[in-house]
């Protein structure tokens, strides 16, 4: 791999990730068309952190994690660090001091396609994190990698820039040149809930708000009155 | 798949749906001859949920959450939504305006043998969820399955109306016809349990209240006394 | 197998084990060369617990916990109770029973590379738990296996007497004989990591406090201005 | 468990079965409305085998293979041995000597949610197994299951005397009763899909015979001329 | 997701995929700094085949094959259809039927994150797949997904007209506009490959080819003579 | 992790390894009382080998194939190269020109708890190995490890010079010291079950042959006449 940095990068306007992280990510996921999602094995360190913010993006060979420090000194106040790896690998990359490093910078949290370690450290400094796993295994500053040069992570695309949105449902990453548009649809989408949920507690049923019962009846859906014997 | 809801079904009896419930997992699994129990990866959303219900089955296919919302029509108070899935799936099939519409009928909880999302909106609304995953994936409602038929949840048969008890320990399920039966056994285990609990606080050791000393020498066991180098 | 029990062990002193419990894994992992960790499938009931302690170790087929309670009556104040499978196996081996028995003989807590049961009691009495999966499955008594003899348990050799740490991140073993040296060098390594933290919370960076600068122009990393469009 | 054995069973007559056989794995599995098919990880040891047979059911505790040698005594000519385990495990339950007995018996093959070893004698001796995996791990004889009761092999529910059908695709279960039904409708299948390769050998495309354009239409899926730069 | 298929798209010239192919994925993966590699979950249905092509890309939701119908229209001669899933999935999603009409088309082969069936009859005909299962699971035609938009293959990101080549060793995809480089690149490094493999032959020593022996020493890797009692 | 090679190793005699080797894996493993054995995720690239060898042990951080050049010097003829990783990994550690290398140098073939990659090749050549995967993920040489020092790999235990022997049914260590007795017990196990076989083959029972039906009548194991309706 080419090692290689880019210092500065686009980012989306404070207001449209504030709405984002307000919308959270099972909206967000739906409000693109279900794309974007990380996949689920991506897990938060510990529950209730909910957190959006611009991706610095990190590639690394397994058991490395060099270009993380590198990452580091590129973070602006707001930003969410995103590091996928070249192969599979759950070896404990990210601790409490790289955790300081990046807080005293303003960075949001870390989502990562490896392991994390020191997390009673982490959970006490209210660091949020979303791994692959959590292991103490240490690792080496060996081989070179990439920083804001676009990756994969956890099955999705992200580039540096993009708007990733993480809470305890998992990880959804936003185009930057999106952002707005999903912001749009989301929030009709959220309405759209709320009223929804107004008549699902009133007692109504989602076969009927959703009008499924003519479609089950074309489909030659039968219901059975007795119960099996 | 062919298309099938049947409306009406036989539930266990209160008295022994409490009792099943205050036995727990552990010890229903062993009162019944230690058959019945689901895979452990299914894992509940947040620790500390008890239940036991009559299941309500649904078997729907990958990425389609089409037959629980057919089911939510069927629910009665006290029971439990047990889905299966016709092939594995981690997809968020079940999220929190669901839960508010089953909670609205009574449903006790859902085990599901795929994804569920809005973990944090049902853990604060107290809806206890037994899954396989944790996944904001979308999903669509084109296909058709099955609602109180007999299904497979996570390696176990469950057939609409056995009584599903789930906590900490995972989830088993009960015969209807065998219930009360599980629960006198049950019930005979759990103050044996008791006494031996007593009796190993105060300092006993298992290999003599179980009698193992004999048959540990007639094996040809053997003890040395000194450590090794 | 031969059945075969070892009565009693050699321990490190418990000066030695204290420090190692303070240093903690990642720590103690660090300070004998990166190697003694289990593989990060070992997870904690519930976060929080640290212990460390000499590992009384046990080796038993899949599916029988007989050697659990053989074990139990070797059990010294201190101790933790290391158990490995002879194959892949997720049977809840352990109980609320026999932590009452462990914790009545003064033993910490338990690894194990298999299921254990009864996670809401064992929660409730702090009972400290590492294990491969939360399973209500029962388990027989038929079958012999050995105590204190050396296994190897979630990929990790671990002698009878080893010092084993168990925290929020892991697991790790530490052979008695080294427990000295390692806790000479985990303290080295504390107190640098100390220093570290503060210079970075003061807004120094890992490249230059590592000295990073020179290699990464040396192994021809580049550094772009631009974003890329 | 309680240890049973139900010596006579009812199966399914020959003619279904050796139609079936023929029909093959995917096509019984479309014909009787996408159910019955075993989970993917069980695989064939050797390529190229393809057997039908009325299953002989046994459950076995994992790492015990004592069942098994009870089943062989109720073998039939024409049998297919179905194994299923109370908890997963990967064991080498079966090997080269209870193959030379099925086979004496008249056993067609095995299918078991576990593993298996001898494999180059299996496959010199042309017995098919499909397994979980290959493993040499020795099992004991300690402890009872049952034979020719229902059980769940691989997640899909076996009774005594239902038809198994394995092939490269995996294994498929067909109800004894329903057997000729499913014979009927699979050969519908087999000509249709007959009929309908050979329309694609002479280049129709799939989008035209099943008549998708129009759906395809009304759905707003939307073909782009250009290609995207 | 939207539906969507762009009709055309660009191809890198026929020497260049013609001399991928040569390469193979092994020494391509490395000409191209270890990029491009899929997860090494994907697996050739039979040993042996070896191609390259120009990838038509597929995303389909998991359990419905509906657009590899849709695709099938638009691959010309060398192509090769590499189908990607919204979220995981082992069903088998493709089979004879489908295969018997890419022939007919010219295409190469599939790769597929998902899994295939049918595979006696696909081996039988020699037409190459690569993928994450084999499964007899049937899916259904509900859901629109995408044809020739960029896609996320088995943890690799492929856009249409890319080169894709897969042999026994995997799945790796070269951007179209790289092509002649990789194959510059990738030329260099078999010739370089041939002298090292006749040096080894001949018995010179890999720690001296690649000059080894002075880092070594400066690491401060140490020689033991004797043999460990 | 210290740097670290032992040049000179103790090797069993060869009269034992060919022993061990006819024996072959499954026998062996018995013959030690059912340990030694690696897990069943270890397969062969190819099926039909056999070997048995003298481990010369290496240990590798995780994508780094260093330690595997430094070894290929201290190979003798009839040596298998053993490899186990500080954390998991699928990387393809290993090819042809190193096959090359080692074949030269009389190594009879390769295990290893990682990947491999040019399987054709190797195929081709008739070089063995049991990997994790196979993966044409490239490696670095940046991280020191150990040679012929004690391992873990794939949960097994290896120092160098144990006798490993592996097969199609998996890979199974055997330690130097122990090598005549588990001959001598593995020849007495192979007659036997010479025996047994010719009496199954004649049509005797296992259930007679090893006693059972008094064991199974004295537990109360139950033969019940009629089918089950």
């Amino acid at each position: 791999m080419k090692g290689m940095a880019v210092r500065t990068i686009h980012r989306a306007c404070d207001e449209e990730i504030a709405a984002l992280r307000e919308l959270g990510v099972a909206t967000v996921h739906e409000a693109q068309s279900r794309s974007g999602l990380m996949k689920p094995y991506l897990r938060p360190i510990y529950a209730g952190a909910k957190i959006a913010g611009s991706a610095l993006t990190v590639l690394t060979p397994p058991g490395d994690n060099w270009m993380i420090h590198v990452a580091v000194e590129l973070v602006k106040a707001g930003d969410v660090l995103v590091v996928g790896v070249s192969s599979e690998c759950t070896d404990g990359m990210f601790g409490e001091l790289l955790a300081c490093s990046l807080r005293r910078r303003g960075c949001l949290g870390l989502v990562i396609d490896a392991g994390v370690r020191d997390v009673s450290a982490l959970t006490a400094m209210r660091f949020p994190v979303w791994s692959r796993a959590i292991s103490a295994q240490g690792t080496v500053k060996a081989t070179l990698g990439t920083v804001n040069r676009p990756i994969i992570c956890a099955g999705t695309a992200v580039s540096a820039g993009d708007v990733v949105i993480a809470d305890d449902d998992g990880v959804v990453v936003v185009p930057r040149l999106s952002a707005a548009d999903v912001v749009a649809e989301g929030r009709r989408r959220a309405s759209k809930e709320e009223a929804t949920r107004r008549r699902l507690e009133a007692g109504e049923l989602g076969v009927d708000i959703y009008g499924m019962r003519e479609e089950l009846a074309r489909r030659g859906f039968v219901y059975l009155d007795g119960p099996e014997e």
